[in-house]
């Protein structure tokens, strides 16, 4: 029931749809369904990938200890020791809120991808958002296909160990938005 | 057990703490502890308040249709129709990630909260995050006393009708940090 639910939900939304969306208004909203031979999902578009849980939320920090010590003594979250990530240019702390979870950043080296960010937002701030999928390889492919902007030719080892790809915050209003294989 | 292992990991944790953290060295993490009579916790403090799940990522927008059909047709997340909140000053778009949720923000009224972030941030961005609490009175006294600065004297109603309060972004790495009563 929930599969039939989640997909009559997305087939009215669709047909509410309304309204001015500039260059999005021309696309189809891609129907997700989890088994291909539901007789719901007969006449549209087999899945394609899924959007899934949100994985973490990054914040870069100009004082990793300051930021950790904030969110395990004023506000009594568990956070993790300070774990280096060298291949991705960054130390993190992990802040543990139960549903998901915060990534605190600092840079680590000298080519951190946050270094330019900590710049511009010298108090810190949040840095992007990660979202799981089920499917990366076929996010990379629908993504191109609707013209939004990849940071890499294809998806890359993320600091999690699994394939990641970031979007464009130009394409995702405003904000840098990370997939990651679930 | 669960409790136990908490309990334990928060003092193995505490003492573990190193380093050079500022005015926020001086303080002593607070013990959580989810009944007041268990042995471990009779020589620590009784827990004040609890730090909960992530409620939302706020994020502000400066075109809400634009956003939704990202989320939307893009992504395939599945998102809300357009909600006016005139008494907060926002018209928000919820978007349903299975273990939280974003909140697509977009300004309502003359005297919005988000007008300002808009201006400087054109093309929109993360607003704040919002975290649940077991306790919002209990942690308002705790926090003013270890001098956190809350954005209102006391905790308000929020947009979601329960209290809220807002934590100063200086104190809080550079992010604007919601607690709202669970």
């Amino acid at each position: 029931m929930a599969h039939v639910r989640k997909v009559v939900w997305r087939l009215s939304a669709a047909a509410g749809a309304a309204g001015a969306f500039y260059r999005l208004q021309t696309l189809t909203p891609t129907v997700r369904t989890f088994s291909g031979s539901h007789p719901l999902s007969q006449n549209v578009p087999e899945t394609l990938w899924n959007l899934g849980r949100l994985n973490h939320v990054a914040i870069a920090v100009p004082d990793l200890n300051m930021a950790k010590s904030f969110y395990k003594n004023m506000l009594g979250a568990q956070v993790s020791e300070v774990v280096p990530v060298p291949e991705h240019g960054v130390s993190v702390v992990f802040v543990e809120l139960g549903n998901t979870k915060l990534e605190l950043l600092h840079p680590l080296g000298n080519q951190s991808p946050i270094e330019g960010f900590l710049k511009k937002n010298k108090t810190g701030g949040m840095h992007h958002i990660c979202i799981e999928v089920d499917d990366i390889e076929a996010a990379v492919t629908d993504l191109k296909e609707k013209k939004i902007r990849i940071l890499s030719e294809e998806a890359k080892i993320g600091a999690h160990g699994k394939p990641v790809i970031f979007l464009h915050p130009k394409d995702c209003g405003g904000v840098l938005v990370e997939l990651e294989q679930a």
